[in-house]
């Protein structure tokens, strides 16, 4: 899974039929730091999340659409958690 | 997901059984401001987007064959939405 | 999926037993203008595809290998056409 | 699979239900000589793994969510192992 | 599939219950002129490859899964063949 921070919404009116209830958000991943990797996705939201949550990403799709429980739909990444902290080991090297 | 611009389509006279019907368009993946990654995939679409749409990718493809009916058909991405709009929240950091 | 172009065959004597039977050919990848990308992989043909030959490579394993009626037969890239042409849209922004 | 160092542990309440048992881990991906990638992912620890391991990262979905034993449960990367040692043999070029 | 060079071999004592029999490789990854891209991957062999092999490499990790016989057995890479030569067709632009 990767972390992200949630920075918008994709609005479709024409899209594929499975996805009419899908709240589809834009993510900016982030590194260690917090910082931004300059990098953005687009992820069902499957815990309620909203604008500046810091998310946990799953990029994965066949499982994401069993625990959505629609069957048919073409998924690649979903929102499975919102981050309250990241608990870092900082003198690892 | 990834968001994208169909910048044109892919004509194969020679090609796999299971895709006869498939519409292949070529995409340039766009970053958040809207501007070209420099980078292009093939996709089916699966949502009659044409030339110039913004249109939301999903890199995925066992759920994308079972969304297009099609056993046993190799596909990794497909068009699964025309972007009307991307609502950003600017002052997120 | 991705636009590339047959540069060599790759030769295995020992092998995964459910390959006796494929064809490994090497895919250079092209970007959007048919220049290379500086990036090979390796890919099943599906559609008798030679050297040479600008192919749509499909990057993607189980349904690839529920097309080539093999169970068990692990498969991450699979070329599923020949391309005659790719239409661009030059003025698209 | 990639090799990569614990560095922390992902801290989430609010999250999707088939989650409530997992420990999350934020793993940082190591090169062969055991530097940092600067890329950090975070992963499901199936080996009770723990701050500052060297572990082996599998970076898939299904077959992992089978290992869990979870159905519906969106999973991209697990701990599958505690690295001892790696065995390098350095005057292959 | 990737063309790459087995340069190693990983040691895990604490492991994954399904991957008691798997020999786990490391393998460094070469791009067309047999250069090495300065990546490298872990991959489980199921060709009985060895040091200094060039080995063609499956990242997938279902049909992988299938293919080695084990159940709920998370995999991500497979050797799936010793490479014996690799024909390339130099005046391929």
């Amino acid at each position: 899974m990767m972390i992200g921070r949630v920075v918008g919404e994709v609005v479709c009116t024409q899209k594929f039929r499975t996805y009419d209830r899908a709240k589809i958000l834009q993510v900016e991943l982030l590194d260690l730091k917090g910082k931004s990797r300059h990098f953005v996705m687009s992820a069902i939201d499957l815990v309620d999340s909203g604008p500046g949550d810091k998310v946990l990403v799953c990029l994965e799709g066949q499982s994401a659409v069993d625990a959505i429980g629609v069957e048919g739909n073409p998924v690649d990444a979903v929102i499975i958690g919102v981050i309250d902290e990241i608990k870092l080991i900082e003198d690892v090297n």
